[in-house]
């Protein structure tokens, strides 16, 4: 049996709350000899790891590093191995594009066509408000059509989301892009006879779009890729009997916990509004996924300063979470994002539980090196979920 | 996805380079106190932990004590409950008989045949020389044969290597081998319809080489198991774009590490022979697994003071490997070999990992108990491949 199965088995449903704060990008590699967190000032943080069980956890496996939909995926108790989400919908969902059951979307991009090749795969990088108007132009052009019903949603620069709604759609499809410059239009081809009909329609689409964007000087054509459908993923309530609530401002995690059932609420770019929006749905649910975006972001810029001062703002809430008073509360993060390698890494999360059952752990401050000697071991983040089930009394025992 | 398809997915060929020393049967368990490790003066090993990130791995599971095939497999990323390399295969690689794609390979003993039962299963155990000469013999008189082409290489005393060498040999075979004393001689049999033309090729050879030694007094026939083929198994190159060499001195070592597409290089005999060819070839490679026997070999004899001896003399070494300035620097082992015990065992290995991306702990020796405690945790010897491939910056991400 996987784990998947056993919760299905053993979860059940009660009063208890669980906190899930996710502080995005949290670990780090030393730059003169200390991490982000343990350069930060975290009062409350660091209180909070005296009562305590910590540990750290790896997203994937070791040495992988994770994209955000992956290490999601693992916090939620979903096997990143097993559930791989195509980059169309992960776009979709970055974009605030509905994906709804049937539709198929990919990521888009305008290109210069000259004399049957691609000569830029990026039409020189149009400013985002030609993308728009061009996104607004084919919208209009096509808006006839009622099989499929097509939608374009513009992104930054050349980048933009369609969405192709129909019945029927597979996305066994290979990409519509040559990868390079100077080569000729790639149309995409069915890897399943089912996708055949999807293949016609992508095709169509390009042709058609081709010939609306005839008289533009670079955006004249469209090259799309990673051609996703809504994946087949079960709910948290089927796996795990809860109400659950996403607490998040950035699209993409937003979108990404709506295709696991949470309802994700619409919540202000401040960080107070993050805890704004929780105190006041506190009631309605017992799982509350809160995602705190300020630490990846100055961690991929690779600002050490910046990324000590969103822990440090992030710090400061914390009180705000303790008087809620929840049942079981975890701070970790999704992945890594060290200052040092200006992107996601394979380092560890740090990991910290609070709750009546735990057994605490002689941490006395939350950083990477202090969390590895905790009780809590170093885990798959896949088994966060177990735990904070655990701890809530929202699972039975196996076997007798 | 499992690790392998993850590795092909993930891995990109950099210029970084990765140096893995395996220390044989370094760990060991307390001798009045002290491993050997612990015992041992090795200032330089020491030294290296400042900087390193620690931990233990298992080779197999928990408690399982592996041979050198499977724990050599689990330090390259590949599952050892995956890939079974059969004793025949091990005996040749052990033995430097070249194998092919096609070949069939067991492990031989020549052995004592009266009134129709096989009274001594190793003939008396004749001496090495009588083994030399008696395979000599069978070569001569087997030499005429094309199809297969048999070829016997000797080992210690009454044990040999047979390889027969054809189109469409299985190795789907019982042992030729009654196992015990006084039963009568026992014909292979095909476990599968595709291994009836092996199992014809072997007993005709046992029959034919029964008649050759009809006339001598102890050794007039042979016994043969294990019998395998080239196994299947993917090379180094495949799954992780590396140009990988290994630095060894011992057959079976270089035998393996060829299996997996490494360039095995001719090395001396002595311990600074390994660094003259690692020197020699650095610019090379980007992969280089250097292979230190003679600490296995004292815990094998339950030489506890040989063993220190052999860790002291390894450290003095490592001076020269620091000097190459590896992107990524592993020092750990195969399997523990106790003196104790005087053999291989299932305690973790410690594993010393230093790069520029490490985050370091606070181990400060270099011995079982303290890399216990060190940051990496305790951890499958099979994810020591993602970690230096990630360290190295040789693995992209993960999904988006």
């Amino acid at each position: 049996m996987n784990w998947e199965d056993l919760a299905k088995e053993l979860s059940i449903q009660t009063d208890s709350k669980i906190v899930l704060l996710v502080i995005d990008g949290l670990g780090g590699v030393p730059i003169q000899g200390k991490t982000e967190l343990e350069a930060a000032n975290i009062r409350h943080l660091d209180r909070l790891t005296l009562n305590a069980c910590c540990g750290v956890t790896d997203p994937v496996l070791m040495g992988i590093t994770p994209g955000s939909g992956p290490a999601h995926l693992a916090l939620f108790g979903y096997d990143p191995l097993r559930y791989e989400l195509g980059r169309g919908i992960l776009e979709a969902l970055g974009s605030d594009v509905e994906v709804r059951e049937g539709d198929l979307v990919a990521r888009g991009n305008f290109a210069t066509l000259k004399a049957g090749l691609i000569t830029d795969r990026r039409a020189g990088r149009i400013p985002t408000s030609e993308c728009e108007r061009l996104c607004a132009l084919l919208n209009q052009a096509l808006s006839g059509q009622k099989d499929p019903e097509i939608a374009l949603f513009a992104g930054k620069e050349h980048r933009f989301v369609v969405r192709f709604r129909a019945s029927g759609l597979s996305d066994a499809l290979t990409d519509a892009d040559p990868q390079k410059d100077h080569k000729p239009p790639t149309p995409t081809t069915p890897l399943a006879p089912a996708a055949a009909k999807a293949a016609g329609i992508v095709n169509r689409f390009i042709e058609d779009a081709t010939k609306i964007l005839k008289d533009e000087r670079m955006a004249n054509t469209t090259l799309l890729r990673g051609f996703s459908v809504q994946p087949s993923i079960p709910r948290m309530q089927e796996l795990y009997k809860l109400r659950p609530a996403a607490i998040a401002n950035y699209p993409m995690y937003k979108g990404l916990a709506c295709l696991l059932g949470m309802k994700a609420y619409k919540v202000g770019a401040q960080t107070s509004d993050l805890f704004d929006t929780l105190e006041a749905h506190y009631l309605e649910h017992d799982f509350f996924y809160v995602h705190y975006k300020k630490t990846d972001a100055a961690g991929e810029d690779g600002n050490f300063e910046a990324k000590v001062r969103a822990i440090e703002e992030i710090d400061a809430f914390i009180p705000r979470l303790e008087s809620l008073k929840p049942d079981v509360l975890v701070i970790t993060s999704d992945h890594s994002t060290p200052s040092l390698l200006k992107g996601h890494s394979w380092h560890p999360n740090p990991f910290l539980l609070v709750s009546p059952t735990a057994l605490p752990d002689a941490t006395g401050v939350f950083t990477e090196r202090e969390c590895a000697q905790g009780l809590l071991g170093r885990f798959r983040a896949l088994y966060a979920m177990s735990l904070m089930l655990a701890h809530a009394g929202k699972l039975k025992k196996y076997g007798a």
